[in-house]
């Protein structure tokens, strides 16, 4: 494995920032966006279950709709890709099944051999474990690191990104046509490349005092 | 900005695994473990709030303790460095002053000056907005970002991981003594070398068709 430098790592994470101001004439090249489709769908997730949908957004009129949604931020049409991040909102022993017969057709082995696993995972996420009562949310934390890892991603690949809490859920849901998916919107992601104005770029990160983010134990 | 090309980051995301055994023997180096500790303090959150605080377990006697509430997994033990992530409980609007401080004296400006953008994350998180009734998921959710860039940052330095989400929040929470912290473990991280021994090193990646991952609209 080609191991990146430490200093190449940290410079990246220095290097971004939430991406307020994209130059809209600027794309993301299909190689470099290539990879970052490649690392959502490589991204790690509870049990390997994947709960969610990547919904990329290029099409013009959709992001002009999504906009007034998401408090008017600019970001969503002048960025190169914008990403909404969508959850599960209920998980049955259906979706189970199908995620150990993935396993079975990619290992080339039987699906029956992987019962315990299949059990194990009915018991947490279907029938009555802890999970199974906080399907949605235990879903969007999946969600949730796999945008962690398209932002560390794009940064390393000079890509830069703004993650959006603030929208509207529901218009969201409206507009992609998600109500009867099974999905539903949980985050998203602006990505592209910074416009010479975006005055953010220049300001001093800020980070809490290491002393209260971290305690060695 | 020094760039990875897509090939590097791509081959350090294949090359990642759910390690479920470590080598004892073989820790971080000093170097390469504070890059990760810097991940972990450049990680992006909501508002650049950073509602948690990551505790490093290096202390073998605590691991100890840890083990069987983490349903005997022996990562906990065997790992080099064992993080366990933890979430605030409750933020009030003395939390966000003491950020908008830190941006204060980070940037040299007043906090004066930052009454508005105040003004908004107290309305959003304290008083009565929405996120304020979903403190700890919030939380939560900015924890698996953090999590999430560990992931990717730890494969991209050739650092072995396993997310750990199996384990008992309370028996934690009680033996790091979280209990009248305002903190609560959330999730963890084992990180170190893959033993010679581990089996799933080798296994194929599974991961849902891509057709069912990723939508292009």
């Amino acid at each position: 494995m080609n191991t990146v430098s430490t200093t190449q790592l940290t410079g990246a994470l220095e290097w971004r920032y939430a991406t307020k101001a994209f130059d809209a004439t600027r794309k993301i090249p299909t190689e470099t966006w290539s990879a970052l489709e490649r690392a959502l769908v490589l991204s790690p997730s509870s049990f390997g279950l994947q709960p969610y949908k990547f919904l990329i957004i290029t099409d013009p009129a959709t992001r002009a709709k999504l906009m007034p949604a998401t408090w008017g931020q600019k970001q969503v049409v002048d960025c190169s890709h914008y990403v909404v991040f969508t959850a599960r909102k209920a998980l049955g022993a259906e979706h189970i099944d199908a995620f150990i017969n993935r396993i079975a057709e990619v290992r080339g082995i039987s699906a029956e051999s992987l019962k315990g696993y299949r059990d194990m995972m009915n018991g947490s996420l279907v029938s009555g474990g802890t999970l199974s009562k906080m399907i949605p949310e235990w879903a969007a934390r999946q969600v949730y690191i796999a945008i962690g890892n398209l932002m560390t991603s794009a940064a390393l690949l000079g890509v830069d990104a703004c993650p959006i809490e603030g929208f509207e859920p529901d218009k969201y849901d409206e507009i992609l046509n998600l109500k009867n998916s099974g999905f539903a919107s949980a985050v998203c992601c602006a990505l592209g490349y910074r416009a010479a104005s975006d005055k953010h770029a220049s300001l001093a990160k800020v980070r809490l005092p290491e002393k209260d983010l971290i305690q060695h134990i």
